[in-house]
């Protein structure tokens, strides 16, 4: 299998799981259900979800162990952009070219879907966590915990929040990328080997890698915010100038910020070295995310 | 120790410890701890920390390991109430006598309080569990995401506010408190029957007591809604019928709503039996839930 239908084939695996996660049985838990699935449907890449499971397998581990993983991953994801999008912070009408959650289901369950899809990824972790009982499986849960919370995800969105409109410098810009985005990319990598039995070096490796690609996805969205194909990214080009929001070309140039990105993703190449051949798809992947268009 | 004595220590130790997990030392997270522990420090009775920690010790348990999931369930119940108080759900300004989250923070930043505490929760209980290395400890953590999430609690929040303003019938108003209000003080019993290493008998005993304060706490709270002392209350009374809600006083009138909590105190007492004296303080538990004011 090449990249290309790897990546297709992984993509419809997380799709279908991710599905059968989010069907509700219950009369009175349609809607909330149905709001869900909305969001998790809307054309996600499942970048995050394909890493956990790659990780996984690459250090010898069994797949089926990490897909609910992979899910939960997806789902703290999802809810993070439903918050994300709400009036009180970023305010978008649209997303990856469908209407946001809130914009259908008005502020109030939007808010609910996101709570419900936060808490239903560590309800199904846990619920494989007693299935397979694997401390490893304990250890993966706690890095996603870790990456998702205000130590992580939660505090790179604050500080972003608090910064809008505000002249920000490269170390607090560092700080929002690295938290709000590259920590969960990280924490997948990281969960994948920590299920599939890593070694201590290869965890070392696959952390490093994770983290490397996580900012440079990061830095080539802030790219793509600027020369990027309004059709092919879902959404309008140039609103992080437009909610006065730092980014790395507003505060480096567009040029020095591809130079970094092309950096980084060569650095991640070369990290996986240790793995020879068999790294080979995470090697495409990491160039895939460099010349993505959205 | 007297049952007052003993309720004011309890309330001490969880808010002691809350205090030591909201302490941050990085500088770019000051603003989002504050809004954390703003909410946590906002009065609450500490009903379900106490609770963990009770069932813990009635059955032989050591209370050091419930610490962390008393907290998290505090944790979980501060951040629904966050989430719960925001302009899309129910606007409302104030809460045990204090400005409400947003009202002070921001909509914005109280959206990410509440999902930061609600992630936090999971954090502390995970770092216990590799701590400690006991399966009984899982478990526990399982039943508190069940009864937090959309098979719970925001389940119950779902259907509440997809009810305001409509007729509804008792069935629906039995779903959402069983799953809004009863099944948090429920898995607050069952988690610290379970960490404390309960029989099943205990564990079945104690889990029908959970569910039998847990749906007189909700009625109670309603009845307050009616005659409660607004000072005492600390909110508006009243506020039900203004936010035109079904409450069990408007389907079932204010006599039977009394009677109902009071059978379902008085069955929630002897459920205790099994444990003889051991039991008092639950049961004195009890009776202070039935004559509370607030």
């Amino acid at each position: 299998m090449d990249f290309k239908e790897k990546m297709i084939d992984r993509k419809k695996l997380i799709d279908r799981e991710l599905i059968r996660y989010l069907d509700s049985k219950s009369i009175y838990q349609q809607k909330i259900y149905e709001s869900m699935r909305y969001s998790i449907n809307a054309g996600g890449k499942r970048l995050r979800p394909i890493l956990v499971l790659e990780a996984c397998e690459l250090v010898g581990g069994n797949i089926q162990d990490a897909i609910p993983f992979a899910c939960a991953i997806e789902m703290i994801h999802t809810y993070s952009l439903i918050h994300d999008d709400l009036p009180a912070m970023d305010n978008d009408d649209f997303r990856r070219g469908k209407l946001t959650n809130h914009k259908i289901y008005g502020e109030g369950l939007a808010i609910l879907a996101g709570d419900g899809l936060l808490n239903y990824a560590f309800e199904i972790m846990i619920e494989k966590i007693i299935e397979i009982n694997n401390p490893n499986t304990i250890k993966a849960m706690h890095e996603i915990s870790k990456a998702s919370g205000v130590r992580g995800m939660i505090g790179g969105q604050v500080v972003d929040l608090l910064s809008e409109g505000k002249e920000i410098d490269k170390e607090t810009l560092e700080f929002i990328h690295i938290n709000k985005t590259s920590a969960m990319i990280e924490a997948s990598i990281k969960a994948g080997a920590l299920i599939g039995g890593a070694t201590e070096g290869q965890y070392s490796v696959l952390s490093n890698y994770g983290k490397n690609i996580g900012l440079a996805f990061q830095i080539v969205d802030d790219i793509l915010d600027v020369t990027g194909d309004e059709k092919k990214l879902g959404k309008k080009v140039g609103s992080d100038q437009d909610n006065n929001k730092a980014t790395y070309p507003s505060i480096h140039g567009i040029e020095a910020s591809k130079k970094f990105a092309n950096e980084l993703i060569r650095d991640s190449i070369t990290d996986l070295d240790i793995f020879n051949d068999n790294a080979d798809f995470l090697r495409k992947l990491s160039q895939y995310l460099e010349i993505r268009e959205n």
